[in-house]
């Protein structure tokens, strides 16, 4: 028995497929402008991958901002709990989730079930978002994907501004002023991490912290985030395929 | 005796020229890369004038955001008590004023002789100022100054997005829907009316309301506003100059 799990984000879909013990398949594409066919064409994709059989698939979970414009879907379940149970089944020890998405960015504490017992997210303002990030690399003219390897080793260039728009003005600011896209690229990171743990602050950050979401990638923020938390935190490569892992898991236990 | 204003903000820098009873003469320029050459010019510029006789000139006084850039300032004061002093000087019986500029927001409480209750900032955030509004602008592709003509008198699109980054994706999705210019421009007003008056909220508004800065130009706004306060809003031709008036008339106060 397979279940599927789609998370439509506002930059990636992701789905997942679990046999209910481990994951056989997983797919990535950018969301673009219509979340329903970004469901459609990643069930296709999941569906396509030799070890999934489709008359197997007993239950597709949806999550994820796009979510209500699935149709064909089984149940649509918050991301923040898709979250827990992805994070779980990655490692039961883990008990504080940092995800930062393009758009968004949450802070969740779960049990040892994985059941969500407290989190914060914003969603209204795109400081310390990947969205941020993203018009910053653009400002700088360099990908968003440099920004930690530019930043490693360099003294960070103080940025004040949190604002998405008052930062770029600053940004051109100092490069007008010479500041060296490294340093810049530090204090960009830098911001991002000061406005996660200005988030993380207002719920008890447990043990055993687990970055997720597409600024996850960003491993140079993960020091940052280190640091500034005193806490080790643990990153995946499959970390963006939280929520859909969540979701799978969750559809798996509906069947059971 | 002569005395002068300089407020130097982050879009446009003001000055103005008082004897002791009257404006004599009002200048503005943009601030441009250089709040120091702003100022430069703005005094040179106000000089000129015939009605004024440089040797008269007993003090100057700066505010605003770029006054710490002036180096031939009599004395520097922030831009909070300079507002309250200009609206008192317009109208006495004024008691709150709403200021909206270029990149921040303010609502102060004056008392009858123009100095400052209370008053309430923001200028952490793009969202509600001028800097929102001209970013709007350039999405809808019209000029900043068309948006109060745009919207009057035509239903309000309902916009979700306060953060101006998320804003502007939603403008050019719900341009892409087919919604009209019209539509949406009343929209974003109803948005930084909305956003002024969460600000309003945190101080008491007393009667008699003056709404100042370059955003107090659209007109529709102020109806918007006026509506939601449920107050009768005052606005004059001069208002960008509140700032420049107050710091003007301080100056004559202090070689009195
Ligand atoms: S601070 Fe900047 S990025 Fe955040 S909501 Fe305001 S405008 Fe948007």
């Amino acid at each position: 028995m397979i279940s599927i799990g789609i998370d439509i984000g506002s930059v990636a879909a992701k789905a997942v497929a679990y046999d209910g013990e481990k994951i056989l398949a997983q797919e990535l594409i950018p969301t673009g402008w219509s979340p329903r066919e970004a469901g459609r064409n990643l069930f296709q994709a999941i569906s396509k991958y030799p070890q999934i059989d489709t008359k197997d698939i007993k239950c597709i979970v949806g999550t994820g901002y796009g979510r209500i414009a699935l149709p064909f879907i089984d149940k649509k379940v918050t991301e923040i709990t898709c979250h827990g149970k992805g994070a779980h089944f990655i490692d039961p020890n883990i008990r504080t989730i940092i995800d930062i998405g393009g758009q968004d960015s949450k802070v969740i504490r779960i049990d040892d079930r994985g059941n969500v017992i407290d989190f914060i997210m914003n969603d209204k303002c795109a400081a310390g978002t990947g969205r941020f990030l993203q018009a910053m690399a653009h400002t700088l003219e360099v990908d968003v994907s440099e920004l930690s390897l530019l930043a490693e080793g360099v003294e960070a260039q103080n940025i004040n501004s949190m604002c998405t728009v008052f930062a770029e003005s600053e940004i051109i600011s100092l490069m007008a002023e010479g500041a060296s896209k490294e340093s810049i690229s530090a204090g960009l990171l830098q911001s991002v991490c000061k406005k996660t743990y200005s988030l993380a602050s207002k719920v008890q950050i447990a043990d055993k912290v687990f970055f997720s979401g597409g600024v996850s990638k960003n491993y140079f923020l993960k020091k940052l985030l280190e640091n500034k938390l005193q806490a080790k935190i643990k990153t995946t490569d499959n970390a963006q395929f939280l929520g859909a892992i969540g979701a799978a898991i969750i559809g798996s236990e509906l069947r059971r």
